[in-house]
């Protein structure tokens, strides 16, 4: 069984996986400009991919979640950047602030 | 912005994907025996794949998920009598009847 | 084991799959336009996801994959008209079109 | 467009996820014994995973994929070893060590 922090960490996962793509297909599509600057729309694809993954590997539940957890950790972070950089996009903001510090409390574990 | 039964249908799907997903990785391979008898362990894995897939194609946003949540309510169906044959699954038959139930309303809508 | 038309039908989709991904997140987020038109965007992401899952199910090895192969064939067929319509993607019509064909040969089986 | 050592090592993490899933769901499941045992099934799942995961990075083309590279490389490596250990998977063992050399040249770069 999960442990109840793994638990967690992976609804933080999928919450985040979602906000992302759910952020990118809606609201980045609608607006357009720098919504879908090649830069900014790779990393809300590859941060929607990365917490699926993160996620998934949990789930299965080897020891190499620590190491997809750190890469996801890094990957929110940067997003959550560069959202707050573009604007408008608050809830990917904390959905990916809040990914990234659940996967560094399971890296630290 | 997603319909609030969508996005009800979403948390479904992704809640159906992770409790498939963990019951195989966990539970059947530990109890081993009929639990990993091929039929019974490829469905589990097409449930947690087409459950995955269905919340992924709500989330981009196409009309395709009427026909994705249909194949999927159809294969938790199944999914949920299969575990409720060989017993000691309950959460996965609850979690796959919910999602059929839930995808067959999104198909109807 | 794979029969070898369904070896082959797993080849096309995951060239699909990768066509159609590296399409929009290359070409249609360079080019701008109507390539990131919401509506175009979003069919090429489904396209891949289900060319991505399609191809999963098959090696899974459960008989759903001729539902699953039934909704790839008709989402690559509109993905392949798109981006006909819209042009500079003759690689993606190609590839879209061969999976739609593989894959309706998959469910005639 | 990507270069053409990173098209060639998407095409090889597809061909190993492809080879992992297979070999899972069809050998594993059916030879049964030391092949379904936890360990070593999901090492399986997780090598399918993360190689399906650092083709997806690849084609969204970030620079993140030399750290999804890495990962694969790390665990298709284990892979290898517990197919090696466990025999009449010769196949996988090729496919991965295969796998985890080409990811291994792309965070070389």
């Amino acid at each position: 069984m999960l442990s109840s922090e793994m638990s967690r960490c992976v609804d933080i996962c999928l919450s985040c996986y979602r906000t992302c793509l759910q952020t990118a297909m809606d609201h980045c599509l609608e607006m357009g400009g720098e919504h879908v600057e090649p830069k900014h729309f790779r990393l809300m694809m590859t941060c929607a991919e990365i917490c699926r993954t993160s996620a998934h590997v949990m789930l299965i539940g080897t020891p190499h979640h620590k190491h997809t957890c750190a890469e996801c950790a890094e990957i929110c972070s940067e997003c959550a950047n560069d959202c707050e950089r573009i604007g408008g996009m608050a809830e990917c903001v904390t959905q990916c602030r809040a990914c990234a510090n659940a996967c560094r409390e399971m890296v630290a574990q």
